[in-house]
């Protein structure tokens, strides 16, 4: 490892009559901008159908988000900012989440439990940035008959899965009922919510969940593992789409 | 490994003559609150020389924040959701730091690589969040001389680090000149700032850090080490405080 792991800021501005916006400000690993911003604007529900998005002329950081969607977009925006203020406790964030997005589905049939637990091998045969820096996360989605969709690495864990809805996004392909999602981190609310929003029933993750992980995974029927190592995992909810081997049931809270 | 490390959102509300204002939201392991707020305070340069900070008596997520400096507080809180508008780009955020802060200064004499090497040990000795769950990050404070001065954990990297300073702070221990900070995670930008912001001159991180984190280090006079293994580490900048022992220069930009 002899190269360092770019971070830099990312500025979104939504342009409206009264003059641009700021949408939101990512510190990202350039590179697949477009994806990262169509998967946050997904994971956020703010993603309008009809959109144009392009870099700045002179400054990479900056990309311009036009659409006639704008009065929605800047309502979100401001809501982001203030739906802080009412109940705001772990069951608070799941039932926001309730409010906007539904229980993905899955028609990947039984899930193998070998097959979840190597994932995470899989993942990082495609890490090439990670294997030079040893400071990028990555992200893939993996169907059952083996194939691996896409992968993304970056900085931000939560980027990584950005630009991989986004890239699934911008293909047409969401939502995905029959796509795992592994993620090379742990895995928090934010990744659960993520999950959820693009339509994605089945995390695994190589390290572990938390306890709103899995409150928020069991409240939409996810199923969510982590730990996955050699060919054993932990399964923290959603046991039920998996078949044999050997894992373990959720543990129980701290 | 049998507990889930538990993650929960913390609101933070400054009171003012208009109602209540959220300032911020944390997603974070319960836990030494008062720390984690005063210390998120400091770093984002938000910390009024007179207040006072308690629980909700209801909802142990929500913690209320009174000062007769609210209107200043006030307005940093709305920059800080407008400021990204201008300047966004790497050496953007870097003066952003300059602006308002200092380089720390380290009066703690020349720096042992093999004792560096060796923190990340010490600090996963004060981990037993970790050893239970595998899902918190740990931050700790030690002196040359061997002292651990203080350790937290947390699910949120940045949080363990805000809980570390908020003690401090507590202790009017601010600023930090003879005190190494080591963290279980990669050093990114947001870690380097909360270091500089709490007057503290040497980081060690387990991982790798990002090219944003190494830029604002040298910016700062900052010693910057990383992969700190066994007997060597990777030192990013601010290798003049290094006495004798095996370790690598700044890594090339990726």
């Amino acid at each position: 490892m002899d190269a360092v792991a770019v971070e830099e800021p990312l500025e979104l501005r939504l342009h409206t009559p009264d003059g641009p916006l700021p949408l939101g400000v990512l510190m990202r690993t350039p590179g697949h901008d477009h994806e990262l911003l169509l998967g946050w604007l997904v994971a956020e529900g703010l993603l309008p159908d009809d959109l144009t998005l392009h870099p700045d002329a002179e400054n990479r950081n900056v990309w311009h988000l036009h659409t006639p969607d704008f009065a929605r977009l800047a309502a979100g925006a401001r809501l982001a900012v203030s739906s802080s203020a009412c109940g705001v406790c772990g069951s608070g964030s799941v039932e926001r989440l309730i409010a906007r997005a539904s229980p993905p589905s899955w028609a990947g049939g039984p899930l193998d439990v070998a097959w979840l637990s190597g994932l995470p091998e899989a993942l990082a045969a495609a890490q090439p940035g990670f294997a030079a820096t040893g400071g990028l996360h990555g992200a893939a989605l993996f169907t059952p008959d083996g194939t691996r969709l896409a992968a993304f690495e970056d900085v931000g864990r939560h980027n990584a899965v950005d630009k991989l809805v986004g890239w699934a996004q911008a293909q047409g392909r969401l939502p995905l009922p029959d796509a795992v999602l592994v993620v090379s981190s742990r895995a928090g609310f934010e990744i659960v919510q993520k999950a959820v929003t693009a339509g994605i029933a089945v995390i695994v993750a190589v390290g572990a969940a938390t306890s709103l992980a899995v409150d928020t995974a069991a409240a939409f029927g996810v199923t969510l593992c982590g730990f996955a190592r050699g060919d054993r995992l932990t399964v923290y909810a959603g046991a039920g789409r998996l078949g044999g081997g050997s894992h373990e049931d959720s543990p129980a809270d701290a």
